[in-house]
C-alpha cells in the first residue's frame, strides 16, 4: 500500500551554457519547468540550483525556546531508504526526514559495564544506553536507563527541562517503560524493570530501598504529557512507600494525572500542566504497527514481491504518532503562557527497531512511514513557530539491507515499490526466528530551527544532550535553582487543634518534598512548578516543619507556635 | 597495527549553570582544558559549545577554481565507522573525513537496462552506473561506463573541465580501467571493456567502428594527470584506427605522454600540461591493500581478535593515495597558472569495496584509513589555497556491518582496535568464496570550500554532477566552446613541395581534430588546449584543408593555393 505516492519531482535542466545559467537562477522551490525522466541528464537531480543561500538561510543562531525531539528506534541510513524506495520511490521524498535542512552523521557506541574493559566503548549499543547518552550527556553500559556506568543516576533533558521551568512530554509507539522513553524519567540499572513487580528491578525496587520501577518513577517525573502504550505495567500494585496497595494507574489518579486510554478520552484533554499532568495509555504493550507483518525467510527475496498492507489492528488515526505529536505540541505550546518558557519534547517511533529485529519489512517501513509523519508534525509547528528546533535522528542503526541479489543464508524478502519496482531487502545477522541484531555504524541526525547546525557534520550522541541544554539554557545545577526555597505558612501562631496550611514554593530543582514536623514524617508531595502546600493540625508547643527536597536535599521550614 | 592511535580528545565540560556559560564561550578548536573519561558526563562530546558559528564560517559562497571529488569505493557510512573504530577508537576522529565541515547524505541508485522497467530505478547501484551519476549528470544501468540507458555517451566532468579551459587529473588505486577512474574518461557499454583485446567491448572497438576500449579513450581524453594501476591493458596492442599495431603504452609514447611506472618515475616529473600530461601506471592490476588480508568466516567472530598488520606487497610510500593526491595537485596547481584557470582532479580509493566484497575487514579499513589520508592531503591544499571545493563521498555503501553477537549464518571477523576492545564485523550478503554485494543505503556526502553547503541535506548522485558543474562555472555546450575555432597556415602561396604548417585553434570544445586536404585523411591529431598544428607538402593547384572537431563537429578551414 503506497499510502501517499508522490508525483516524482522533475524539472528541465540547462544542459547548454546559456540554460546552465538560467537554471541556476531558478530559486529553490520553484515550480518544475519540465520534466524529465529519472534516466534523461539531470533527471534525478533533487537540488534546483546552488544550494549555499537556502542552507546559510537554514542556521539560526542557538538558543531555542522549544526543543522536539524526535527518535526513529533503530532508524538506520539504511532503514530510511528501504523506507523512502517503497513508500515514495527512490528518487522521492520522505515529506519530514528528508525536509530537515541540517544533517549530519553522530557515533551511538556504549560503554562496558563490568571488567577490566569497563568504561571502554562497547560498538553497538543497544536503546537504553544510547539513549541515556542524549538524555543525560553520559555514556553508558546496554541496558542501562539514564545510570552511568557505576549506576549513579544521571539527570535527564526532561527532568532538567523541568526544572528550568519549562514543559515536557515524552512520547512513543512502544510501551512508555521502554528504553526509550524510560531514559527521560528513571533511574534503573536494568532497562527491564517496568512495575513493581518485575523481578529484574533488585535495588531499584521500592521495596528494597530503590528509586521504583520505570512506571512508578515515570510517576514521580511527571511529565505534563506522556503518551504511548503499556498500561499492563499500570494495573501493578506499589510494593513499599507511599501508595503501597495501590495500583499504579490509582496512583496516578490520586496524583493529579488525568489518566485517558482511547482516542476519544485524548480529544476531551483540553489542557494539560503539572497541576493536571496527562498520561495516555493507549496499549496494554507496545501499539500495532501501521502495516501488517511480513515474514523474511532464506531465499525469501527469490518469491514475488510483496505489497504492504494495512494493519487491521492498527490503533484510530487520532492515537497515530503523528497525531500523538499534534496533540502534545498543542498542549505544551498552549500551557507555556505561564512561565514565559517553552517546552521539551520527546517522541519517539519505537517499533522500527522492533520490526527490524523480526526481520519484518513491511513493519519497519510502516513504522519508519509513521515516524516521518510525526517529524512533519514537528516540523510544521517549528516553521509556524518560529523558535523551536526540531531533531530527528535514530538512536542506533538496524540490520536491513538493500541488496541486489537474494542472499544465500541471510533471511530476506522482495517488495514490490512505489516506482513498480522490485527492492530485496535482507537481515543477515540472525537466524531465522532469532531476533536481528542492532548494527554499529554512525546514524543518520538531522535538524531543523534554530540551533540546528549542531547536528552538522560528525557528532556524538552525547553531543545532542548538551545542544538541546545549552539551546534552551538549562543549568544541571538543580540544587542552585531549588536555592530561594522557602516555606510559609498561614498562621504562625494557630490554636491547638487549628488547621494552618505549609505552603512551600521555589523548589524548582525538585519534583518532590519530604515534609516533616518536627521527628513525625508527614510525607512526600509533588511539586507542582516548584509549589507544594499540606494542611497540618497544629499541635502544642512548638513545632519546626520541614520541607526536603527530594532531588536536592534543599531544606525549608517553618515554625508554627500554639498559641 | 594501530599506524597513527591518536590521542583522544577530552575536555572538560561544564556540570553547573555557570559552568555551562563557561563551556558555552569556548571557541571551537580550543584547547582541552581537561580529562574526561568516556563514560564520565560530557566525556565522549565531540563538540565544544555551539557550533553555529562554526558551521556558518564554513559555508562559503559557490563558485571554486579547483574541485577535488574523492570517492572511497564503497564507503558507506559502516565502513567509516568500522575504519574509525579500528584506527582511531571509538572515540577518535579520521582526520580527514571527519574534519570536512558539512554534511549530508545522497541517494545512489541506478536505473534498469532493459525490458518493461527500462529507465525504473534499481535500488543497488554498482561502481559504473554510480559514477556515471556524479561524472556525467546521467543516471544510468549497472556496468555502464558514462553512456546513458540508451547507449549515448554523457559528456563528463572531467571533459568537460578540460573543454573549459580547467586542467584535470583522474586518481584512483584500481586499475586506471576500473569503473570509477574510467567514467570520466571514456564511454563503453560493458565496463569490463579495459583493452583493445576484450572481447565484451562489441560495438564500442575500434576495430567495430567505436569509440574504442576504456584504455584508448583515456589517451584520447588526455587528463594532464592519470595515476594508478592497470598496466596490463596499456600492453594490447591497438586493433584498428591511427595506432593500429602499436602498444597502447607505445601510443601514449608517441602522442606526448610522460609515462611513469613507479616511484622515482614519479617524483622525476615535474610538470604535467596538455603538452606533455602524466600518465603513472604503478601495478599491472590493482594496488595492493595497506593491509595484510583477513578472512571472514562463519563464527569467525567468535575467534580471538585480530589486529591487522601491514601488508609486505604494500607500494612504497611515494605511492600512497595521498602522496599521489599531492603530487596531482602540485602538477595540477602549478599548471593553472596558463590559463588563470583552475583543475578538476578525481581521486579514488578503490579497494574499500574490493576488500568488502572479499569479507576482508583488514583489507577494507587500511583502504579507508589509506583514502582518508588522501582527503587530508586535499583539505590540507585546499585550506592553503582558499579556492578549492573538497568533496569526499562514496559510489554506494556495502555488506560489512559492526555487531554485538557473531552471526550464526554470516561470515565475521573480530577485531581488535584502537580502544584496546573487540569490535565484531559481520558480512551477510554473500557466501564463503563469493563476492559480497553492495548495499542499497544512502551515503554520506561530505564538503570544504566555496560551493560546500550543497552536500548538505538530502542530494541525489547527480546532484554531484551540477554543483561541480555549476562551481566551476562549466559549459556543456562544448560546440559552442569550438565556435571560434581556426585554422592559420604558414604560408598561403607556397611553391610546390613547400612545407606548410596548419594551426588549429580555439578549439576548445574538442579534444581530437581530424584534417583532410581536399579528400585525403591526413589523420587526427590530439589538441593541445585546443591547438593543434600539422605540416603538410604543399601540392599542385588550389587545396583546401579542413579541421573538424572529433567532439563537436565543428569545422575550421584554411585555402592553399600553390604558387
Amino acid at each position: 500500500m503506497h499510502a501517499t505516492p508522490t508525483k516524482r519531482r522533475r524539472r528541465a535542466l540547462a544542459l547548454g551554457a546559456a540554460l546552465v545559467a538560467a537554471a541556476i537562477a531558478v530559486p529553490a522551490g520553484a515550480e518544475a519547468v519540465g520534466q524529465l525522466a529519472l534516466s534523461q541528464h539531470g533527471g534525478a537531480q533533487r537540488h534546483q540550483g546552488d544550494q549555499t543561500r537556502t542552507v546559510q538561510q537554514a542556521i539560526q543562531r542557538a538558543g531555542a525556546k522549544n526543543v522536539i525531539l524526535l527518535i526513529g528506534d533503530g532508524m538506520g541510513d539504511s532503514e530510511i531508504t528501504i523506507a523512502r524506495n517503497y513508500q515514495y520511490g527512490a528518487a522521492g521524498r520522505l515529506p519530514g526526514l528528508d525536509a530537515l535542512p541540517l544533517t549530519g552523521s553522530y557515533t551511538t557506541y556504549s560503554v562496558v559495564k563490568d571488567g577490566a574493559d569497563k568504561g571502554k566503548p562497547d560498538y553497538v549499543t543497544d536503546s537504553a544506553a544510547s539513549g541515556g547518552a542524549w538524555a543525560t550527556g553520559t555514556k553508558t553500559y546496554d541496558g542501562a536507563i539514564s545510570v552511568d556506568v557505576d549506576g549513579k543516576p544521571q539527570q535527564t533533558l526532561l527532568e532538567l527541562a523541568k526544572a528550568n521551568g519549562l514543559r515536557t512530554g515524552d512520547v512513543s509507539t512502544a510501551e512508555i517503560q521502554d528504553a526509550t522513553p524510560a531514559v527521560q524519567v528513571a533511574h534503573v540499572g536494568a532497562r527491564s524493570c517496568y512495575g513493581p513487580d518485575t523481578a529484574s528491578c533488585g535495588s531499584d525496587a521500592l521495596q528494597n530501598g530503590g528509586l521504583g520501577s520505570i512506571s512508578e518513577q515515570l510517576l514521580n517525573a511527571r511529565p505534563d504529557v506522556t503518551l504511548g502504550g503499556g498500561s499492563a505495567s499500570f494495573q501493578q500494585t506499589a510494593k513499599a512507600g507511599q501508595w503501597q496497595g495501590d495500583t499504579l494507574v490509582s496512583q496516578a489518579q490520586q496524583r493529579g494525572y488525568q489518566v485517558v486510554s482511547d482516542a476519544a478520552g485524548l480529544a476531551g484533554v483540553r489542557a494539560a500542566d503539572q497541576s493536571k499532568p496527562l498520561l495516555g495509555l493507549f496499549t496494554p504493550g507496545n501499539f500495532p504497527t501501521r502495516y501488517a507483518p511480513t515474514t523474511a525467510t532464506v531465499g525469501g527475496a527469490d518469491q514475488a514481491p510483496v505489497t504492504c498492507t494495512a494493519n487491521p489492528a492498527r490503533l484510530s488515526t487520532g492515537l497515530s504518532l503523528q497525531s500523538l505529536t499534534n496533540k502534545s505540541i498543542q498542549l505544551l505550546d498552549r500551557g507555556r503562557g505561564q512561565s514565559g518558557k517553552g517546552f521539551f519534547l520527546q517522541v519517539e517511533g519505537a517499533s522500527i527497531d522492533k520490526q527490524d529485529h523480526a526481520a519484518d519489512a513491511c513493519g519497519q517501513i510502516g513504522e519508519t512511514i509513521d515516524f516521518d509523519e510525526a517529524v512533519q508534525a514537528a516540523l510544521a509547528f517549528a516553521k509556524r513557530d518560529g523558535n523551536t528546533l526540531v531533531i530527528a535522528t535514530a538512536d542506533h542503526a538496524h540490520s536491513s539491507q538493500i541488496v541486489d541479489n537474494t542472499p544465500p543464508t541471510s533471511l530476506s524478502t522482495a517488495l514490490r515499490t512505489a516506482d513498480g519496482t522490485t527492492m530485496k531487502v535482507s537481515y543477515g545477522t540472525a537466524g531465522a526466528g532469532s531476533s536481528q541484531q542492532h548494527t554499529g555504524t554512525q546514524v543518520r541526525i538531522a535538524a531543523y530551527g534554530p540551533g540546528a547546525a549542531n547536528v552538522v557534520g560528525l557528532s556524538d550522541q552525547t553531543d545532542t544532550f548538551s545542544t538541546i541544554r545549552d539551546g534552551l539554557r538549562l543549568s544541571e545545577d538543580v540544587a542552585a535553582l531549588s536555592r530561594g526555597a522557602r516555606v510559609d505558612v498561614s498562621d504562625r501562631s494557630p490554636q491547638r487543634g487549628e488547621r494552618v496550611t505549609f505552603t512551600a514554593s521555589r523548589f524548582a530543582g525538585d519534583r518532590q518534598v519530604r515534609v516533616q514536623a518536627g521527628n513525625t514524617d508527614l510525607g512526600t508531595l509533588d511539586l507542582v512548578d516548584g509549589r507544594a502546600s499540606l494542611r497540618w493540625k497544629a499541635e502544642r508547643g512548638s513545632t519546626t516543619v520541614t520541607f526536603t527536597g527530594v532531588q536536592t536535599g534543599r531544606q525549608a521550614t517553618a515554625q508554627v507556635r500554639v498559641r
